[in-house]
């Protein structure tokens, strides 16, 4: 398929299923451009992740999703709608189950037309702050968009809080605040982008 | 530079320097190799950092580093060591100031002799379980060796404890079963690196 093919069927998908508004303007930026499309995009979120066991990330549900701050009333109700589902799990038995709280800033893959292109990405990524951009893919070009800003903090094991109240209010906070940092970085990326012609 | 050049001032600098213990024996093999060489390795650690406010980690300063697993014991000695000499600091003055436990898988860079070399050693750290490698500088080529497992938990704000010490153990038993999952590979990574010629 050549780039124009691959673009065109990037572009329908993203009709078909849009995308975070947070990002959508960037999104529709970088679609703009002649050696660039997207194909893959988060405007950074908040989830609470439940885990088999710590990293199996295969296997891992969501039990909510906020690409927003949120507060540590939301994330504590969300927690207890799950308290009582684990009654079976427990520790010695090895069915080991936790629930964290993580943190992903904003993530866009963008394919680049050639080398030279993803080049010129890569600098207006960095440039708005996104230092851990990097091409990901040498087949097809394809740059990830990404900045620093994440967590990853376990919450529950087998349906019981390993934390208090006053710590969770805690990591949410920090949590938010880092979405805030990297959210910001997304409107210096739409600025920059328009050095890209 | 040529590439015979960057890579003769990289190895004198590594023999000067060492590397950790866990990680030499890959960079020897990778060293070895016609079109490759290292720049910059960490075997994957364990680490509590003290940080200005969350995430300003240019101004962050190392309190321990573990590159193996740790005890619950080691890291409350090590937080305990702190205390007290936070005593000016206050939340409500605006600064502050955090402890966090950050579990960092393995990672290596590698500059390639050009695009193809790249490739190639992309495609055998992929196949060792590093899923977030990445090719960094197109400039030199270098690619960037990672894996996923990653923890970043806030432990202390201002001096004061966050959690209890139940939950630091729980914490510090993730983040030593992360690094262990992590340091696996490098095992797998040192098999596959023989089938670069």
């Amino acid at each position: 398929m050549t780039f124009e093919e691959r673009k065109k069927r990037a572009l329908k998908r993203l009709a078909e299923r849009g995308a975070d508004a947070d990002i959508v303007e960037i999104l529709e930026r970088i679609n703009r451009l002649e050696n660039f499309f997207t194909t893959s995009s988060c405007s950074g979120r908040i989830v609470l992740l439940k885990i088999p066991h710590a990293g199996s990330k295969r296997e891992a549900e969501f039990i909510a999703k906020w690409h927003r701050p949120v507060s540590a009333a939301e994330v504590l109700l969300a927690l207890k709608s799950m308290q009582g589902r684990n009654a079976g799990c427990s520790a010695a038995s090895g069915e080991r189950e936790e629930i964290w709280l993580i943190e992903q800033p904003p993530i866009i893959h963008v394919a680049c037309r050639d080398l030279r292109s993803a080049e010129e990405m890569l600098k207006v990524a960095y440039a708005s702050g996104f230092k851990y951009s990097n091409l990901k893919s040498l087949k097809h070009f394809v740059v990830e968009i990404l900045s620093t800003e994440r967590m990853d903090v376990p919450l529950c094991e087998c349906g019981r809080m390993l934390c208090t109240a006053e710590y969770i209010e805690f990591v949410v906070s920090r949590a938010n605040f880092l979405l805030n940092r990297a959210k910001r970085k997304l409107k210096r990326l739409l600025e920059n982008l328009s050095y890209i012609e």
